[in-house]
């Protein structure tokens, strides 16, 4: 398992009318903990893309328990428990505190320029294995 | 069944750098698309929140096959298929011409002020009846 | 002059917790009404980008007079009162009815790919002198 | 002068097809600097519409000299030159390292629920000039 934490703070913008975080923003806030998994591993998501490859969302989805508001601190959960295949996939928890506020899922697969499917870079690969973590 | 089609033009603002829109913004049109059935129907969603209820998302999926782009016209279809009880489930699909790019599904509950679960309101679910169609 | 309108329906995810659209969403209002502009005179800003050139945003301005709200229909004026130059500058009304609940500006070049300025194309400058209409 | 830094990574999302931040994204950002300010200063912005009063935004400009891109690192500086008056009035910087991207300005006023406007809170403008640092 690859397990890691992105830090967000609620934006104003981020908020809608029922003063509360508009849904779709926490998609947004999932990416920030890709992003940052990937950084933790060695390999940044921009030198992905400089290499001529895309890491595009194919399915996402989330649990909405109880609302994020403005201003709040929250930690943004990542989990990778399946081993890098053709697709990749990650589950996320939105926490405040103590507090679980939304779970979601994502799957993945890369693709180069053109949009054709491409196998998950071999050194990709590698740095994930060397940050995986038996469950315990 | 409930059926409406919500048309939507690509902002430039929904895009990104990988020239496709950005996976969260789809969330955004589905709900173009509840906001146009509940006026199709006639009970416009400013009017169920006039009266002190709210529509949240609970849970909110989509799958996305082929990127939508800058400028594309699209249709977003919605797709009632359950009578509705305590929770409201909705089905999408994202069009371009003959093109399916994305489904996506939601489910919602009706909320007061204070967050307590509601059941939907007697005149909104008769009106949902009235606009029923069998499906073929 | 020229002049078009671009009629735009708040979007709940437009919304922020003061119950008002959240400023920034202006800009991209008035983006559509620059959009729908080209497509009137003929041509379209997809075309403009598929001959490799960009009409980047080098100044913006706002000012909220009285704030527009969740599923308002509202129109976006665009004016253009000075003829293209290296410079082309716009004017934007954003109306409610009878009502103006924001003025804004914006000023834009031409680049290439690589970021460098150009000069507007000539056939567009042509197209936009078709359509000018002189001020009463 | 007040001054403060808010840091800010460019998110995927706030990237358009230009392979650039979406313009409108910058006052977003300018944003989280007014807030950062308020909690530097000792009353969080949150504090302030506790008490029902909100500091809507009058007017927004910005200027863009070099465009921010995905996974910058850059710092939004917040200066408050004039001393609060019924209107607040910040100036903005958009810094990468030494480069400057963007520079902007904002002006409030203080209103209560209703929209009518009022005068800063005593002990706002307490805190804003026990913050103050004399231009050199």
């Amino acid at each position: 398992m690859i397990h890691c934490i992105s830090k967000i703070r609620v934006r104003y913008a981020e908020t809608d009318r029922m003063d509360v975080v508009y849904h779709s923003n926490y998609l947004i806030w999932f990416e920030t903990a890709r992003i940052l998994m990937l950084d933790e591993i060695g390999m940044p998501y921009s030198e992905i893309e400089t290499r001529g490859l895309f890491l595009p969302v194919l399915t996402v989805s989330a649990e909405y328990m109880s609302p994020a508001r403005f201003d709040d601190q929250l930690e943004i959960h990542l989990f990778m428990k399946k081993k890098p295949r053709a697709r990749i996939h990650f589950d996320y928890e939105v926490r405040r505190g103590d507090e679980l506020l939304a779970i979601g899922h994502s799957s993945h697969g890369f693709m180069d320029r053109s949009g054709k499917g491409q196998r998950p870079p071999e050194d990709l690969v590698k740095l994930m294995e060397a940050a995986w973590i038996e469950e315990s």
